[in-house]
């Protein structure tokens, strides 16, 4: 059997919060311990993680112990190698933020939430951060009279357009990568999906520095193909990040290990991401976003952390075996799945030749297209049994 | 009473397609006879409809008869004064789209698609249309390695800059409008989400020549909030057209008529349309892509089309009178909704500023934002009940 | 304008933990101070509810106030009136019960949850409650090799006959509902709506005492049909209890005040609560099972409470105008609604006769049914333009 | 590798109409062409198919052929051993149905279904067929008013106590069996889960001659888990007969081919059919309802038809492996999955004492659960990497 024990070229990362989740939801209060985030960063790094993750919160839950938490933290990235590969904010969780953040119809707290960002920007950078990823878990609302959404845009647009021109100024390096998500905690989320947000950075005034992080679970929740999303988001360059983690389609977010929920499209997903069918691969980190279920004490909590780097490494392993396979050649030309790279009008032809060609569309609508062949070497591969 | 008949002025549109749905599902057959496009548009009309507008099969199925129909359905236009503000193109019906048009892997199929949708823009622009929508229903897979999405991305633009040189080059006014959903009839159609088709269309070459075609119930089998979706693509300027209908949350495509499904998103719809929140309004037709239940005879076919009509200016009339309530204007001002627009950041001051700042954070975690009793406003108007 | 005012006769009921929901969600902490349960029942009653209901942790968090608070509740109930109409047990926030209660694998756990119901139901009826309500929202799994299903329907039986059999036993007269869920906090949850738990009181010791306690919302999140399943539950005689919210659809669990989400839903809500379509009415009280958005203080806590009575007495009223109102008869009778109750087969008929008659299936397939327009009566006595 | 080809003991099973669907959809008229069901039914046969199943419009659609065809029909079945193991009626194709077949508002239209039923009740029971299935796709409403819910049942009730009578008079030794599914066709069906199916039943005349035929695709269309609603139905005992397909949870019914859509999801289904988990096994045939994509020519609809019954074969396989893997059993005991077979309360012992025993609730919360680890065995089973 192959081995599949994560490496640091592997590149996973993992949120401190994901492992640090106590358990907390609507219906119940904490069913396991907090985790001291140093602690977890020494565990993860044994585990095989090359970075960690992330909200100031998580690991700077206060100014008394910042410091010395930092000098803590600090070493052990020192000690382990590992990486602080992304930082984010937290602009969700306390009450300050109920209705809003960045968007809030309250202009304070929009300059709290602005204030609080950078200061987490000076940090990220202190710490060799790539990217800055944004959720904005609270900007959106229940009811339609409440947010009004092209201001709230503007709003939005205005936030990032201060934090690009403050990472130029200070000659940060790091990138922005926005986080989308269609609803819960709030009724409505702003930006809902990966296209939306795509859409606004095209808006901004330094879109190149700014991405997307799309989350496995989060498009799912919209019923939508995150293995296509992320193709769309590689097609644009703004595959900055991104979360990998399991759902069961539209429901509550239900944050599962990478490879519970839908496990064909997280085949997919690892086959986009590795470009293994296309000229656009995504070559950075690998980042789990995910909880533990409640009810799991904490054994539970390493076993996830661990069966999502496994399931990665397992899942990467059959997408190059499926895509290596001679027989899946041959299926692929079969579905002609190679012909759309060529453009549709050929290179100094003109409308008028296209138009007058003849098309045998009777022929055309009877050919076969193989797809189910192609897909079911797919199933074959997934399942080990090719 | 107030009466609720539509005039031409209201800019009602309707697909010929609509009202001529004979019934036929995955399930059965006709269930209606076919009903004559251009007895359709008398008809239409005499109901108050400012425009028809049509797919080229719906209007004109054989070549046979082109001439005589289009002569008769002119005939119609003049007699009865309504136009054709939109043509789209089917792409979709026939079996040689079966595996997608424009984004077919088959190349032939690309080029007829193209040859179809020039074709019509020329019909298009006879008729004085304004806008031309692509609606890319068979656009996408059921499987993940039958498609490669980026080269697909690729073949939607290639396709969009054909066109847009195109009209360009005729000098036709029309503007393009992409129509996006996310499944049905394929698994996964690309451009899921209105997101997802401005983001395209920031990559084109002709973007101010492409908007969006959002509809309803596209954006709600996505769980997608459809006002906060139009409320964005008004921020982006690329609003160009509406389907408007109804739909019950994520399941098939019901194309109920408009106000059946989600009544309180379709007051929050309209309330969007006419910008009635914010400083962005949609001025162009209202397009009701709907379809009578196959279960009604032809009487149920006429009464639903009033009925769309009738429920848009019900509507209309509830977000005036609610957006004219002094108390209405209280419960905004108490839930601060109107300082959205105030920038964050003052004019000439610095960042630094707003971080040396200090936040009463427990207090404005503790602020009343009062936005249950400014949405129990809005539906008493809804309701008739003040 | 009609007066909506709500009254003791109305029959409204609230848990206490509804308005007592401080906003902790998966993504923050409290947002609200939490509010004595006793101060609530004043300021219900106040509001016109006839009844409260509660958890037993929701009232009696503590052993050591638990007399007193009992002593001090009493006095409320003496003072206004107010009744306990149903009590339910909390078998879900106290890690204990972190897999399960009643079906946990773990025969201890199951062994305290019957325990603490037991204790309640003694409670309840020294409280005279009507109902006693049991919600499994633990009872269930992330993933299928974790639970043994029939096993664990075994011991729900298990459960519930033991339950029946005690208050037979204890000659108490209260009836029990189950409240069906489809997931949410566990991943799928163990009956999952109205119609897997009927399913389930057939199979019980003592079925008549066993009902359900459907909620709106809950019902919705599987994109079902509430007032279609009340009807269900009406013809069954098993409509005990009724849970009244609002949500959108498919997605995290909203608990919307009532009206919110859909409105139109709510409209054939109450239209079968009371029976106005058929002969099969409830009679029971009306409760409010809804989460005032964690956004809003205190102030929109009884907003939104207030609310959802309104909300019910104006649907009540169109309700009610909807079936007095002539045309809607002729409606109805168009679209042969009442045809429904004669028997298919007539009295005294034989197969035979059925069989061998004739049927004219092209007519019968073109014939009018009625339905749009019939639908758009409703539709404006909802919206208050008739 | 193992051999994966499917032999008559398999007892997999085929509706005639599944191969036979030429691809008709809402968006386009057929793109295959019709096939002969008598072809069809030696290709099955050849593919290691033990039945078939039909519609009686399926295989019959015209008086004029009907003896003739039945003729080769029955020829084919001799000549190839397959059987007739289930038959069903078509009562939602022809317009008459289009407002529903035994809960049609209109009589004549009732008596017309009841007639169609009987009819073919005979034709299965010449042929041998030990299960007659009843799916009611157009039984329901779009809109509330147009349907009284409760008189609906009656009718439907009424139906089915006609038929159970009428086959014990017979003599015949079928039993019947309700498909369920929420919507589309119609916007919401009577009957929508397996729940709601079986709790009609227990109201029935018949009860035991009555169970369920659940659809993978029609219960994760409400997103529900359709291991865990089986696993009831076999609870029950009625799970009768079982449609295999994949679906992507909430949308249009997709009828993929059996793996397809939620991979896990039939892991678990071949789980709880196998009865590995629990002490409930299915003995029925394995019955696959599914289309080929509408996208495929012919050379698409056999190998789809042959990936159904491998990829069950792959999955028994592997669930059996699973469940005979020594690790799996420890696993399984370290998450008490084993302990929920014993009873709550011991035989003999009083509720007082359960009562009065001290339970130790801090170190039961704080107790593994160990799920994640079962669970991910359970993955590396499916992936073939264990």
């Amino acid at each position: 059997m192959t081995d599949y024990t994560p490496q640091p070229s592997d590149k996973f990362s993992f949120g401190l919060w994901t492992v640090g989740w106590e358990g907390v939801d609507v219906f119940g209060p904490a069913s396991r311990p907090a985790l001291d985030p140093v602690e977890s960063t020494y565990k993860l790094a044994e585990l095989g993680a090359a970075a960690v993750t992330f909200h100031d919160d998580d690991l700077l839950p206060e100014e008394a112990t910042r410091e010395k938490t930092l000098a803590r933290f600090t070493q052990a990235l020192d000690e382990t190698g590992i990486k602080v590969e992304m930082v984010t904010t937290n602009l969700f969780s306390h009450p300050v933020f109920k209705e809003g953040g960045l968007t809030a119809n309250d202009r304070q707290v929009r300059r709290y939430a602005v204030a609080k960002v950078l200061r987490n920007i000076d940090l990220a950078a202190s710490l060799g951060a790539e990217t800055f990823v944004l959720w904005g878990g609270r900007e959106g609302a229940e009811h339609g009279a409440s947010k009004n959404v092209p201001a709230a845009l503007d709003r939005m647009k205005e936030s990032l357009d201060l934090f690009c021109q403050y990472v130029v100024d200070q000659g940060y390096t790091m990138r922005f990568a926005l986080e989308p998500k269609p609803n819960e905690p709030r009724g409505d989320i702003l930006l809902p999906t990966i296209g939306h947000a795509i859409a606004l950075i095209s808006e901004l005034e330094h879109p190149h520095l700014v991405g997307v992080n799309p989350e496995v679970g989060h498009e799912e929740m919209a019923g939508l193909n995150f293995a296509q999303g992320i193709a769309q988001a590689l097609w644009h360059d703004k595959l900055f990040h991104v979360d990998l983690n399991g759902q069961h389609g539209p429901r509550f977010d239900q944050d599962l290990r990478f490879g519970a929920g839908n496990l064909r499209g997280a085949f997919w997903t690892v086959d986009t991401l590795l470009g293994a069918g296309s000229d656009k691969a995504y070559d950075g980190y690998l980042h789990f976003d995910y909880k533990p279920p409640r009810a799991e004490a904490v054994d539970g909590v390493w076993e996830s952390a661990r069966a999502c780097m496994r399931n990665y490494l397992i899942l990467r392993d059959k997408v190059q075996a499926f895509r290596a396979d001679p027989e899946v050649a041959q299926a692929l030309e079969a579905a002609q799945v190679g012909d759309i790279v060529e453009p549709t009008l050929t290179a100094g032809e003109s409308l008028e030749d296209l138009r007058s060609a003849s098309y045998d569309v009777v022929a055309l609508g009877e050919r076969s297209v193989a797809m189910e062949a192609l897909d079911q070497l797919a199933m074959e591969h997934l399942l080990g049994v090719r």
